[in-house]
């Protein structure tokens, strides 16, 4: 990094684990810290941390470059004119905590809120699977199903900040309850704890011997191993990852017919299960989306029409590297 | 008009009548010309009558003021980049007919192309109901269902020009099959086909006396019959109306969760049953959209950030100022 270069520093802050980086110009992440969010302490806590973090990164990096600010991915539902959280269900106590002025107040500098989502989706358009498209979607299939949407290079937001909310997007109307309210969301279908519950249900019918076995010899019963278990055939599990494919098909389909977008990224934990669940969402997506039968990549269409469906390349860096962005941009 | 003020022509190209019109800058048809698609008779005749009625108006008002170009609305799929239509089920020998070209060839003056739902929705953003709204999506109710998105005042095309196919978005997985190659589409439920359809099926059931007296005696039996049945409280077509309802609830939680724009707009001809369907829609939405919940105008947000779903105004004026309106932009 020469002196001119510029360098911000991105916090990827979840319920668990908070990330922070310092990253260049190019993307390339300098540093990073890594530690708990102390959620249980309470936001004061968890803020000072941040700032604690952040300042390292600063003193370290400053003399190497010019620093452009902070932005922060968080878990929830943000107003963007007050950068304040509106909602986070894995930070309860930062309901209606004006967060951005708050770190602001303590580093005075720049600080950019945005949905993890959001950053996620801008991480990938920036250094990973969109750095061709100036507009994509990305799905996170994670705890939930997040989104977010690029247009010409730009998050969009909505009127409120709550575009994105293709989670929860109905696929099966008289389906599974969710949080949200509805019935059939697609984060029913296509999360890492959908692939649990549903499992679960399989092992309630006796009728997933393996899965059963799985479960009562591994205290950390989760997506994972279910994955496992596809990949090494058992039916249950098989199955399970089509439920998954069919509900990202069925959701694909309603986005590409609505945004006809370029390109269409997975990302997230569950994606790494791509080959348990892709042959499923391909075959519904065909089936769903005469736009997407129009511009699959193996019709003759010119390359810059296709639409592409991908995986993220960025695995959990892509909030840290988006979160970045949004004080490079 | 004074001599300084621009004027353009809007064309309203349908499968059975086509409507041109002179508009002004502020919105104002000056004079409209209405007469036939003569479909039967080849493209070559319709283009004929089409620059016949722009040459006229031309005559007409070149005098009072300077002549912005022609925008035509034509019901199907469009190239943009070579304005040529490549598809359009009512308009069958216009398959890749380079239509913008020969008719600017023949007029010698700028035409600009565009999809008929999109150009509906820029006419009601401009003129109608979404006069005060930034971004909006109208869906026009009509023998099929189509949709124009606009975002930040423009159309949003997406990669190929078949973004706002949101009438093809699934809402009954399993449900009637659809002309596109999917079953369950919104088209199915929500169209002025589809309520026909449902008539038809109610009638075979042996359920629906009113419905079956109104078909055998009324050889134009249609959806505009059925409403009228629903607002009489006949049963049967109330039922219909619900699932349209239903159906538009379903579809425009999915476009809020996915866009949070500000406003929704239903037009086209079966928009005249909204006193029939609404109720349903906004009880369906409500269950369906916890970001229409979260901003729905009884809550307690500023107007600004309400989600409004509202008729359309403009009736079926609604392509043809729109259409001039892609020459004055």
């Amino acid at each position: 990094m020469t002196e001119q270069a510029r360098f911000a520093i991105g916090v990827d802050l979840g319920g668990t684990n908070m990330r922070i980086a310092a990253v260049d110009e190019s993307g390339k992440q300098l540093e990073l810290i890594t530690t708990s969010t102390e959620v249980k302490r309470g936001r004061d806590v968890v803020v000072a941390d941040i700032c604690d973090a952040i300042r390292s990164l600063r003193k370290k990096f400053d003399g190497r470059g010019q620093f452009a600010g902070t932005g922060i991915g968080v878990p929830g539902i943000i107003d963007m004119a007050s950068g304040t959280v509106l909602q986070s269900p894995n930070l309860p106590d930062w309901a209606n905590y004006p967060v951005r002025g708050e770190i602001q107040r303590r580093l005075d500098s720049q600080v950019i809120l945005e949905n993890d989502a959001n950053v996620a989706a801008l991480g990938e358009k920036w250094m990973g699977a969109g750095r061709d498209a100036e507009s994509m979607c990305m799905f996170t299939l994670g705890t939930g199903v997040g989104a977010g949407i690029v247009l010409d290079g730009k998050i969009w937001h909505g009127m409120t900040g709550m575009a994105g909310e293709c989670g929860h997007i109905t696929i099966f109307p008289d389906g599974v309850p969710c949080g949200c309210g509805n019935r059939g969301c697609v984060e029913q279908y296509a999360s890492a704890t959908a692939v649990k519950r549903m499992a679960i249900e399989a092992i309630a019918t006796g009728k997933a011997p393996e899965l059963a076995r799985a479960m009562s010899e591994n205290p950390e019963f989760s997506s994972k191993v279910v994955f496992q278990y596809a990949l090494q055939g058992d039916a249950s599990a098989k199955q399970i990852f089509q439920v998954v494919g069919r509900a990202l098909g069925l959701v694909l389909a309603d986005m590409i017919n609505t945004l006809n977008l370029p390109m269409y990224v997975i990302g997230g934990g569950l994606a790494s299960g791509w080959e348990a669940f892709a042959p499923a969402m391909f075959e519904e997506l065909r089936k769903r989306s005469y736009v997407y039968v129009a511009t699959a990549p193996d019709e003759t269409l010119p390359a810059r029409k296709h639409t592409l469906i991908t995986r993220a390349l960025l695995g959990s860096d892509a909030g840290l590297i988006g979160a970045a962005r949004l004080a490079l941009m």
